[in-house]
């Protein structure tokens, strides 16, 4: 859930997404002005003939899109959102190739991926390499655990308020964060009103007993490392663990908490893929063995009664089948595809056997590099503070990572970046008048001297953003 | 929307798609131990280390699930959901090659498909193959219509609703649909208890200003043809044409409405996909100007004056947003392939000029393929009925389909069934002593002498079915 999303669509009035596209849209209208004369030129010199035959052939194969356009030296920079285009260079190596899907038309046209299980919309082979890629890593502990996926984490971010409301007619429950906490959880919960649950803002400031406190570790925006703040009453934690993979952070023990949501974009870069999954084996107090079986019928009674610690597992899946009955199964195949390249490069060339050598090839192992990505853009990004003097950083966190067999930093997938120059109260506003889009601070229940920026854009995004950066003072 | 579902889910008590899922479980259960026999046996006199191998190739390639597992004589057969299984036949054949989709590893990875745009997260190639297909078959108007993209229409029919609520604080808007009405419409509107709407029953019972009616035809369950049936105040009708294609029923002329929802599931085939697109050009009364403006920011601002129709499109597109970041590209990519293979199909073969000729090769004519289909299994069911003797069906209704370019009748892919035995008030418990799951009339708003049965099932289900249906009397 911790990916990214629109920000400033509920009480923090941007328009999101969808104004971020508008921006973006002049950008994209002058990049397809050059590619119309590119293409005109193209015809001119090279003949008509080959070049109408060529997008005769490109329109034959359906062009898949290729995201944002090229950035040039004076673009706009957008790094608000978590946009993860940095990992594309690891998939058009090797692995790319190994992680190719093919899907012929007769494939998995059923709703149903396993009608036997209580996610029946849970592709069998994607389960499978979620539970060995959690393995491979070491972050979450998988067995004992349902497994369930979503249309990404933020679907099942909803399902999880959806199955851990008090049935009956009860207050909303609350539902915090600590602040800074990720700017989508307040539109998120709030969007549809809804009578179940309401935001309730910063966790540090709540004071009550039925709640539920999202705990994003590593933290989005500041890449902290978390913890449950509120231990009272019949509050639930759900941890959001989109970030905790070795590229970003020292994976220091194997999570085991009730609820624990991951998402594909931000492991393996593919946000396009609108994957996400969770962990859980947890039935909350007020989930009584009754209601739980108020809610099934005779047949599904007898399975019920001997699996009661399924209660929240279920009621997850009934939201996904309620919000947009079951997951694409097109994304889990390709999914699972994607894993499968990314365990296998481990099994032919182990993590620890080679942890710390920086001249081995990386291209089958992607954390490896990733995680070498994250050290060059956060030395590059260091470097740029220091030159501008006007800049702040959180100060970096080590750790023994057990997957590396060594002690790293940490290096988040955004950059919680201070100002402190006199007269600069709108950090956001300031950036984007130099042509650099960021996610002001108020929208992380912060101030408005602070921003977030995304880590996880291109090469040549991040290196003009970075320039620009290193010149303000 | 008029997909299928839960159902059961909301007020109706059952246990929906899971719990059907759990009587399945026992099926699924003895088919794999035949399966797991068969297997032991095939080892056993074919040697054990080929098996193995094709085991061990089968795990390399993420073995896709296949749905619901095969059905045998004594099986229960379960027609409660609209599974399209019945169109895997022919994209097995020819047209499925076509359809076959590859997608590399590094393709798709950003948030993004086209940041210019409206629906940021539409596929470009997805829409050019939706209008092209609604060009070939002439039953929808998509010239000067947006088009959006959803995680099946169960997605777009929340959106509308999120987009058609009024602003600010009032009470619930008020969502209703002409009984019988689809059975997943109060479960999908009422289980967030949202405080922009709630389910309002039936609407020929409704007596209110500011309402959705919303309007599914042909009808799921009955297949009628449906006209909105209020017209007053600022009410806005959405209408539902998940079933309006010409396998179904003859298409009469291009629809034209404010709001249109289809999916892919229902044209193709292609459920585990979950697809679904809506055109719309809409501004309702109470989306007043200054509040579009209100909701965007500086840049966004400049946009939006010039296209103020976009109103209702932009607050779907935002609802997709924040419901799950946007849609799944692979699928989108899928579907794109799918919807040209059908296009292609009938440019090679055009529809109206070997309509009526039944010995016509229709492996590349989808609704070819499908109205045969169709054809026969109605003319199946109505044996079964006459024999029987207890049962009833809605009458056929004939029209002229400007696609196939005849009269042709109405061949729904629900048949409404209804049972004049004495002592049957329970007619889905009826049939499900009997091995046959469907849903009963109590779920869409009628009475409990009624069910509805999915004609779109495979043939043995479907032959099982009508074999069963004959000897009740």
């Amino acid at each position: 859930m911790a990916a990214m999303g629109g920000g400033g669509g509920g009480k923090d009035g941007g328009g999101g997404m969808a104004a971020q596209a508008g921006r973006l849209g002049v950008v994209a209208s002058v990049a397809f002005n050059l590619a119309a004369l590119a293409f005109y030129l193209r015809r001119r010199y090279f003949g008509g003939d080959a070049a109408a035959a060529a997008a005769r052939k490109a329109e034959a194969e359906v062009a898949p899109s290729s995201g944002k356009p090229p950035v040039t030296k004076d673009s706009i920079i957008n790094l608000d959102h978590g946009d993860p285009t940095m990992y594309e260079a690891f998939w058009r190596g090797g692995a790319g190739e190994r992680a190719t899907i093919v899907i012929p038309g007769w494939q998995t046209m059923s709703y149903f991926s396993d009608v036997g299980s209580l996610c029946w919309f849970l592709e069998p082979g994607f389960e499978r390499e979620v539970r060995r890629l959690h393995r491979l890593v070491g972050n979450a502990v998988a067995d004992g655990y349902h497994v369930l996926v979503g249309t990404g984490s933020t679907q099942l971010f909803q399902a999880a308020l959806y199955a851990l409301s008090p049935p009956g007619p009860s207050a909303p429950m609350s539902v915090v964060s600590p602040a800074p906490y990720y700017s989508s959880y307040p539109a998120v919960t709030d969007f549809l009103k809804s009578g179940l649950y309401r935001w309730a803002g910063d966790a540090k400031m709540f004071d009550g007993d039925t709640y539920v406190e999202l705990v994003c570790s590593p933290s989005n925006p500041d890449g902290g490392i978390r913890e449950a703040v509120l231990k009272s009453g019949d509050g639930v934690a759900v941890h959001d663990l989109a970030y905790y993979w070795p590229q970003y952070t020292p994976i220091t023990s194997a999570a085991a908490h009730d609820i624990m949501l991951f998402t594909v974009s931000k492991c393996t870069g593919h946000a396009g893929t609108r994957l996400g999954w969770v962990h859980t084996n947890f039935v909350p107090n007020h989930l009584k063995f009754e209601q739980i079986l108020a809610q099934c019928d005779w047949f599904f009674w007898h399975r019920w009664a001997l699996v009661k610690d399924r209660a929240v597992a279920q009621k997850m899946s009934k939201f996904i089948e309620l919000n947009t009955i079951g997951v694409s199964k097109d994304s889990q195949l390709r999914a699972a595809k994607i894993l499968k390249a990314i365990t296998d490069g481990y099994d032919r060339a182990p993590a620890a056997a080679v942890a710390g050598d920086d001249d081995d090839d990386s291209s089958s192992r992607l954390f490896h590099f990733a995680r070498r990505k994250m050290v060059s853009r956060w030395a590059k990004l260091r470097a740029a503070v220091a030159a501008s003097g006007i800049f702040t950083l959180p100060d970096e966190l080590p750790g023994h990572c057990t997957f590396a067999n060594e002690t790293v930093s940490a290096y988040p997938p955004f950059a919680w970046l201070r100002c402190g120059k006199e007269g600069v109260d709108d950090l956001e506003g300031y950036l984007r008048e130099r042509k650099i889009i960021s996610r002001g601070g108020g929208k992380f229940g912060a101030d408005g001297r602070v921003v977030r920026i995304s880590m996880l854009d291109t090469d040549e995004a991040f290196a003009i953003f970075v320039d620009r950066l290193a010149a303000m003072n």
